[in-house]
């Protein structure tokens, strides 16, 4: 599995991918600039399109754009056009089908009493079933995103004003959800009640800021303030910032994934330092599978934080053995019929010199279909490999993941099918160890997993599931918005 | 004024607008190519944008377009994704503001019970009143056209059936309009109970057609059935056609201004031929206010007609002395400072052979702000024409149309701030002649205007608005949906 | 055959097209906007693609755009970057095969002594033997216009002067050319020995013009001059303008057709205005093909100004009886596989009220291949034409033009495989009717056509070719730079 | 300075630049795929624009776009219209001035006897000073590229035979240039005499392939037969390889700034192994500059080899102290006013755990201007850390390269104006140390440098130009096509 921090790859999508990245900032002039340098620094949650909403004091302005950050809205005019000292902004992944701006947040609604414009990170797991009963009442739905049916949920409620119809709404919906919502009064951020997602609060000279990740405060010199508790929800006005519980207590469930791979290194996640986590990962796997070996050499670059701590407590040499062309986009396709296969080679090449003769030591962060994994070895043995040991920062992979993370179904995971010896053999190694549930959660500092009580959503290595799986379970799963798909 | 086959024109935009042209097809394969040659010849009644739906068993397909018919639905690409045997389009000249493609038509929800599509030939002037309405029960809007309140309604009707929710829709709004609607099994067209927009019904091969003007059944070689009737409603099935009157009756009240110049000269409207009426304009003209004259020469394209009937009738020759440049798109800008108001020159230039040292009776089809007529009419001059009487085909224009014409406020209109005398001081002509209001009606096959109650909407000469204002009249005349003007 | 303001269209492309107008300006502040108001009122003479260069005293400056001027030329961007007093440019219809950027002008080369602009209307009938030699001799071809062949025999002339280089350059083409040419100090144009295409000379306030046609100084309001004489060379500078003959006196032999269809009825060519051309020839027409009918018909809009004039010389009405649509892009394809045929639809439709039951008289300009009438003539007799009568207002096209117009090779010319009986039975008409070639000379003024030396270019009707025709002739008539048809 | 792999990088662009990357291959089918990959290998070494020249046995192709191989030529349409089973392929960073597609190589001439493709990774030392030559003689120029002076070398050469064509161009030239021309009949592969930049020969299956690195003979699985020799010219047709050796022979002097920053890490050029060489650059900077300290850190990625080697060697741990953000494309803009010198953090962040309270050794490759150093100090300060020690993989840079790199003005190096105390002091760092000349010597295997003949091209670091330096020494040194950077 490679990096967090690629861009989408074809033929060769081997691995897990975040959803979303939110940010805002209330009270601060040039906000919209301001939030397209957070979302940039939270691009690897997302590279699909962005959008941004602003207010002005008048007016909303709207900018949604397919591409990078980098490329669309760091232009004059789009920024210029989001007037205003307050604004949030969105940065997706594509999930399955629809690609169309359509679906880019935030969205945006004029409601009897104003406007209100919402973006989340989220996955909603009872999107389908509140969406039929809403057009059973009369809601017009023009996109597929789980936002709309929060933004339907708040137009359609009774409550009169806007704090009220947001709690209506949130306590509506089931699922995974960090969002963030401008009025032409407030900003809102909210955590679903289990916290799944992260969401953090921040402060620049006296602009409060929301974010999915430290780094995003970061780039633009804000102070770290503090996270959203799960089931928080604060309401910034120009007044000063209100916090409310709006759900029923519940236990925090914060996704682990985040410290094994969707989270940038240096962010601070949940008060853990990502980069330290992922060492701690490659310290804890040192002594769970160690092996007699001359080099570590780590799938770049998820895998590298993981390799410097297995290469440290292992006392070996850390190498980079394979080298990462950092240029692949989006859209390179094997060119011609009979080139087939290039997928890995594209994106990453062995160091034929570091590897010939050697004992490897491989560290990647997880396996999904394996098919990657499958190649990467492959190209370090026809690099003269003498021994191939692969080592895995997390435990096998076996459930997708209903919480906004885009994962194959379970049958297409390599762990969901075949045991460890099985995987060894199907990717070709010498040796194949796995981190253990208990050792991942000892690298984020806990003692052991509460089997009873886990700390963490673990739904990916586990199967056991925080919440209650409505669209999935329900009859009523099919998607009805088909014609959208086909719009450009 | 010049021709309505032209494309927009930035500063010297001197005329009426129409604003939309419709076109559906049930039955038939290759539906979405018939549309898209059906609305290529409509193009004339809107060159801004473009969209088709149709419906292939399974699913709806849309695609929407800004630029011309030719340009965008043309390729095989947009056509191929439109697969199905029914399909409904509309092309749409811009209106104030808003030109993304937010507003292009047709619209589509999906309702609890299936998806529907609507585009409509309209104005409705309770359309703010009603979506205020709408807004307050919950009811999300994400465009600023008339047709998302007509969807709005039929997605909220507590009926059961689409017909009936179709019905309790229309019976809400007011204004003019032409609609056409498909569903999984239907096809609906309805004119408002006046019939102020035009609608006809055709048949290609046992398919039917609904379309704003019989020239787009001859580009397809279908067979003119009739026009619908006014506040009527046709739902149209794989069984057949089925006709309602839903709204309680009134008096007919077709658009004047359709004969005077939206409609193709080609085209059957209520029956009657557009370049004849024309004509018979031409020769009323020459009757009320004849002239001691050497040549006759129209304005083109769109003084064309009534000018040949002029000359006939007044046995002067008819010659083109002001050639027409048909390059001008719609973005041609005056380049550099120095130069200036060279936007009639880029249109037309005169042919001075034929003018020089003559008495030119100048034909046009109507004045609106009366700044293009001045330059013409200077134009002439210039080229040596030792007289120049104007000659109107329609009497005054003094009022703005609700009723979906794009017209300048009233106050911007010539004739509703001066005497014929004033204008033709104005203009700068020997002399200026409009057609009466009943030599329109006699044109048109009238023995004359019924005061009491008028054939015709002629609200543009007369300021007798066959409808209420609700919108106009009401307090609440705001738009409210400012934000979405941002949206790129 | 349609119209000379012609955007062109795919499969219906029925008719002969120009290739090119030249506009240059010289010492007048907005230079390149007035060149493209110039170029603007040229668009007739080629739709393609347009270029400009100015020089701004220290600097040229280019711009080439595929489209019309009017999409390209007129952003403000692209305007401010074309700096100083003196410009030219051309505008190009394009010929077989490359369409790319390479081959629009005006072309630029840096001798040692200074840069050189050249555009030009013309065609060389000896490009490719001269660029042959010019290969041999080490000169790189870089497109396939005969602008670069002109440019390479500017830059290897061993004459040191920019006059003598350019008398040594075109003293070494054949063909027709009409050329205009920007050094940093100079403005040059010339006309091939016998001035077979047009180029005027005008005047805006003190600032010399050259210009395919007047039409092109109308639109600026610049006085016209005179035209260039047949091989006249003119050299304009700072210090006024200098008049030389370079070539061998020769009898002109203006290019006849011009009069016919390519020129702009405003204008006036060699000293006669184009629409009384067109007008007499309806008269010569009448006179010469009388017939018994009840109205005159034109096809729109080329064979306007011969029907006015055969309408009045036969004094029968003169009815637009096809109306057309000026919506036809360049990209219109026939959508769908059930749908064929549709060329002569999308562009026109007839006008059924003033055709039915009537005896026709259809006007049109030529008849290149046949198969636009003959989709015409059934679309008149569909709309219940009881007769149909078409003239023609030229002699029947029967041989290639080698002199910068577009035709079909001779083979697929229907005048030079059938008589005028069988061209009748084949576009089926009642009776057929082309302009006499003295006729045709009547028109323009002279008594008859001088056959031991005629008074202008008829080739394409006589196939009487008035200069040698080396490339056609020669064996080494293969285009070698077959390469670049294959670059964006 | 950061990543050779890097995307160029607006107003930060502090660094070195490759100028070009080469490569082709003959007789293979697919071979413009072939050549899309591994110009996609190559992408490091220049991301503005590529061009593929193809020929299919009868016709050379050509294709030419702006952006990444990536982004461009892994279009279906694209590769399919580059025919055969020979091409080449060029892709280029952007110079000064010109970013239009006319500077883009392979460049193409039809010469008398068929045609030929050249593209090169090179700068001529003597480029204007030919071409104004070139120009006198009537050669005309259309691009800025010392491509095209070569192409007209060869076009206008006495010799008879491409071959002989070729040597008598290489000949006249003086520079650095590794070229690749592709006829008719064969691709032909040369290096100048001093063997300055590199290139490759590779094999696959049978079809040989010259490359500028060895990395893009593994992304296409090729066998790696040697190096070019310096001053080597290969022909390379159906029947084979031969090698000819056209120049007087000369000392070779490989740029030795390839093994500090322009080659990837895991190429071998001139038989060494990039990454090997930096790795012990790391160690022999650790022994030359040693430093008490806790943590080693590099300036990702470019100083990461180094960091490695110095690390092992100093026995620090090794950390990612600075994180990098893959996704900063060309254009980031720092958007709003109140936003400034964001530069730096658009790209990196640092690790905040792993720096606060350390004394961090900081590795980066060298220092162009210094300002980004500044930067990256500062933030690491910024960070906590408690010293900060900066140690330089390469000598100081003082001197510009005339050789194919992109250098900023020697009085823009900051090593050229300050000693190494007053570059401490300006980049704010406790300790600063470069390696020594002699220590990138002993990196790259030699005993030392030999001053008397260097072994390697070293003048970005001494000064010491291999090569006469004619245009810049000349006064004919001004660039005289200025009117192309106008076009678009």
């Amino acid at each position: 599995m490679a990096d967090a921090n690629d861009t989408p790859f074809s033929s060769e999508d081997d691995r897990f991918h975040d959803e979303c990245g939110v940010f805002g900032i209330f009270g601060r002039q040039d906000a919209a600039a301001i939030v397209t340098l957070g979302l940039h620094a939270l691009q690897h949650r997302g590279q699909e399109a962005a959008g941004i909403v602003s207010f002005d004091g008048q007016q909303f302005h709207v900018e949604r754009h397919v591409g990078l950050i980098g490329d669309t809205f760091t232009k004059k005019a789009v920024i210029d056009r989001l007037k205003g000292h307050r604004a949030i902004g969105h940065t997706r992944y594509a999930t399955t089908g629809g690609t169309g701006l359509r679906n880019v947040q935030p969205l945006f609604a004029e409601l009897a009493d104003g406007g209100i414009a919402v973006a989340h990170n989220c996955n909603l797991t009872n999107a389908m079933t509140v969406q039929r009963t809403l057009q059973k009442q009369g809601s017009i739905f023009t996109s597929t995103s789980d936002t709309e049916t929060i933004l339907h949920l708040i137009a359609t409620s009774r409550e009169q004003d806007i704090n009220s119809r947001f709690i209506d709404a949130v306590r509506q919906i089931e699922g995974a959800f960090s969002l963030v919502a401008l009025t032409a009064k407030k900003m809102i951020g909210c955590r679903d009640p289990m916290g799944i997602r992260p969401l953090v609060l921040g402060d620049l000279d006296g602009a409060w800021i929301l974010a999915s990740e430290t780094c995003a405060l970061d780039i633009i010199g804000a102070r770290f303030v503090r996270d959203l508790k799960p089931g928080e929800m604060v309401v910034i006005t120009s007044k000063g910032i209100d916090s409310f519980f709006p759900f029923e207590p519940q236990s925090p469930r914060f996704c682990i994934f985040e410290y094994v791979y969707f989270a940038r290194p240096d962010s601070y996640v949940e008060g853990r330092n990502v980069y330290g986590v992922r060492k701690n990962i490659g310290i804890e796997l040192a002594r769970e599978s160690p092996v007699d070996a001359d080099i570590v050499v780590p799938v770049p670059d998820s895998g590298t934080p993981a390799a410097i701590g297995f290469a440290q407590e292992a006392n070996l040499p850390f190498e980079l053995g394979i080298i990462r062309n950092h240029y692949v986009g989006r859209t390179f396709i094997s060119p011609g019929d009979s080139i087939r296969h290039m997928g890995v080679k594209l994106k990453h090449n062995t160091n034929r010199k570091m590897i010939e003769g050697k004992r490897v030591v491989l560290v990647d962060d997880s396996i999904v279909r394996g098919t990657t994994s499958q190649k990467i070895v492959q190209m370090v043995r026809d690099a003269g490999a003498k021994e191939v040991h692969m080592r895995i920062a997390s435990p096998p992979t076996r459930a997708s993941c209903f919480y906004g993370v885009d994962t194959p179904e379970a049958s297409k995971l390599l762990a969901s099918r075949m045991s460890v010896e099985e995987m060894a053999e199907f990717i070709r190694v010498d040796s194949l160890g796995f981190l253990s549930i208990d050792g991942l959660y000892r690298a984020v500092g806990e003692a052991a997993r509460d089997n009873e009580q886990p700390q963490f959503c673990d739904a990916c290595f586990t199967a056991q599931y925080p919440t209650r799986l409505v669209d999935v379970e329900g009859s009523d799963n099919i998607r009805t918005l088909s014609l959208l798909a086909n719009n450009g």
